[in-house]
């Protein structure tokens, strides 16, 4: 469960369908291709949270059947509807997903007693393994240590992908949990995650580049720390004109130009606007993507 | 479409699903007892965002069954999922709602040309008129007055339940549009809203103290404010209690205490502690609910 | 101690000197032509963060002069430096100004304790009353109702100006408080405090329409808040125009069309644009100013 | 102008009034004892925004006095009086300091021009360098990667001292600006700057564990990266003890358990509870400070 796991991409066609077989080759191209260490499947960037719970057990079969067991697989089943996170991590459970995952619960204040039964509930009624996943920028959850203290005394809670900026809380739950799975997020922050001794890294851009972000990933694994810093810059400018571009929206069109049929955005996201189709390319040529 | 409209509660039991006849009664308790002008279907109060598409479907049925045309019925049925949030309006126009409601899109930081994209789609799909729900502290979107000016050139978009404490904003928006529909949220400040203009307001609490709530209402409506105001402080004692006690949960056990099977909240939202029955029943006694 | 006090505009060269003249001038204008009943003097209006103490206490005895007893007074002399709050104090004091105020200490993150230990303190080195000086949009300080009944225990403690939205502790603090002196903010939202039985309104564009003001807080007062509700409409229409414009910079170039000597905004503020002078003339004519 | 610099710890007693030896005490414990490479005067670890123009300018003097050109010196001369910064600015340059420094100014919501123009008149009218003083957390004040663009033009800026955690920022600032001196600041995310190729750091616990911060930058600097993090964590033990005591009481009362009368701090900031100097006593020894 080590590595750079890649936020898995889906594609969609205009009236907001998974193109099955553009999400085949979007799994291919991130093992084959970007040589990722695993899939983080139906997270954030899986536009997840604007799907159906039949679309989100489509996308949980087709990885699996194209994954044959390759690279890991960590579902994120969590949802403001309950009985839809368990439904969906049996589901996976059954798939053989090798753990669960769970966004903190949104929109409504929940407490943190709430979040925490929440996770119990999943984990209870699924017998599988749970990562936390953090991501206040997006679900304005922001938990403490102490909070984090209380989770992780659930041996089930196995690790946390934890998508913030607080580097301190980072370094704090790494020293203090030295055998939970931390997984850092913020692709344009990976080396700040790798040297803080992260088992991993899951984000959007490790589906077209991966093997630059597996480069970072190694030089610091190996203490060459200096020569990693070189390689952040040169994926940060990538990763400043994709978000200048749209994020998703470029990340689709990149794998696009490869050939991959990654289809558009799903609705409320707007589609790419053509007019940027090519800077797209542009990038794709000049960052060799 | 005037007047003062519950944002309905809706009866769970510990497994998430719908009381049908508990439902049934909550309706009646609010048209019969509590006297209120309209229901507003599926929105936060009703825990919308924690149900299935399959349970939205439902209350909606149930609810217009009961309804039998009485009042008015406001639709909710936004949704990140855009094919479910048109589902949904079809469903309710072929019930014969009044009006469709949908909330701003939350989660993902969309922009206001995809929010106001997704009004359209909405728009087009069901033929129906559109009411924005526009709830800044749950959603994290608020929007200027330029975006509302924007959306009102739709002649589909009737008008706005403004859960909002920026009573400028609301003020701007009734001079500049007095053939739109304002509803005011926020029981508590109902007065303020009530002095405004509005059309109307939509709060929780109304199933419980819709009456007290017609109190001010009407007293505003004939130019008696001062009066007005003096309800509003009672009313904002059994609110302030309210609130300390768990909104929801309270809500539903004052119906309980009430003889009206109201149930339980859903999870991830956690039950009345079985400590605080007693403060409750002491509520409905001293205010007469 | 009641009704509509100006937050009082201080004339300032272009070297961010007072112009001793000019002010005299804005205070006579004040008293003699808006009418109002006090004077709220160095606040956030008046620049007062961005002067030195000299100047603080020349404004003090400048005002003090000019006005002869004729309207209230409140010295706003709260300060992180505290031991200059204390010195600000005496000298008001001194001067018979009729009740100090101070700001929430704001920059470092206070406890609730510390800045309840910094009122007492200027309390009990100046002998003189004390008006909270409420405004978290400004300092990020945001008071709890509990916090109030903490500070309000304080009998030296006669009051808040209260510059905030949230009318529901608005509410609250009226309620529970009919002897302390609660002042709203906010002018575009003057109606909603006069109707809360709050003692007075404290504001800037009082300076130059404190005459229309007079009319909504008088409505009010007389339960024609019908007719208050279109006056304020007529006066939001002109609050709105003078913030598109910058409202320290608008505010002074009104006066300034007025032929009161009222100069600039002090730097870091920028001066009106001069392409937006006639702008501003346009105003005065057409909101008759 | 490169390596660790203390942000400088004043000492006050009771009244707020330095104490003179103390202060020449700590300049000496951080040269002698802490070995840092420079000071940086009058910042917010200095509680600079609590104090007078004559005290501000008292400390400038005593720690040139006390430095004698032994270490570099950078004064904080931000003030939301800009004549006050100027008066400041001068005097810091007569008396040889080897940068000045400005807060980005707050409480009011200035524009960026307004910011702008607060840099370019203290660079004017004092003729030496300026480093901003970016410090969102307490400012409120977030500049863009554009807006730096913009200052980064003026040749007098020379760098910023960049307390944030958006270390995504300061790699983009890095990459773009390598002649601009960059300094970090949150002493438990050194590291992360030490990696980023920043030319130093400024932060408040280097008063009392400047040795141990000086670890963390060499072995960063000689690429032990690893063994840096070691230090890491134990210093992030240390800080997540000071922060639980109270983080400029707790570091005052090290120095003084150190034999270094370091006072308190000034009001409104409270003195440390003198139940807990025996906590700061074993920290001392814990940590061999």
């Amino acid at each position: 469960m080590k590595g750079l796991f890649s936020a898995l991409l889906v594609p969609f066609d205009e009236n907001g369908q998974i193109i099955e077989q553009g999400l085949r080759d979007v799994v291919r191209f991130n093992i084959d291709v970007q040589q990722i260490d695993g899939l983080y499947v139906n997270g954030s960037s899986g536009e997840n949270f604007l799907l159906s719970t039949e679309q989100k057990k489509q996308i949980f079969q087709i990885v699996s059947d194209e994954n044959k067991g390759k690279v890991k697989l960590i579902a994120q089943v969590g949802s403001l509807n309950l009985n839809e996170a368990i439904e969906l991590g049996k589901y996976a459970t059954e798939l053989g997903y090798d753990s669960l995952s769970a966004v903190t619960p949104f929109y409504y204040k929940f407490t943190f007693q709430e979040i925490k039964a929440y996770y119990e509930t999943i984990i209870r009624e699924t017998g599988n393994d749970m990562i936390i996943y953090a991501i206040p920028a997006l679900t304005g959850v922001s938990m403490s240590m102490a909070q984090f203290d209380e989770l992780f005394q659930n041996e089930k809670i196995i690790g946390v992908k934890y998508t913030d900026g607080n580097f301190f809380l980072l370094e704090r739950l790494r020293k203090q949990y030295p055998n939970k799975l931390i997984y850092s997020g913020f692709d344009e922050m990976l080396i700040y995650g790798a040297i803080s001794g992260v088992d991993g890294a899951i984000g959007s851009t490790y589906n077209v580049n991966g093997k630059q972000a597996k480069q970072i990933w190694d030089l610091c694994q190996t203490g060459k720390v200096a020569e990693a810093y070189e390689v952040q810059h040169k994926t940060n400018d990538l990763i400043e004109k994709i978000l200048e571009l749209g994020l998703y929206q470029t990340l689709k069109e990149i794998l696009n130009v490869k050939g991959i049929q990654a289809g558009t955005v799903k609705q409320p996201m707007s589609s790419l606007d053509p007019a940027k189709k090519d800077a797209v390319k542009h990038l794709v040529e000049k960052y060799e993507l």
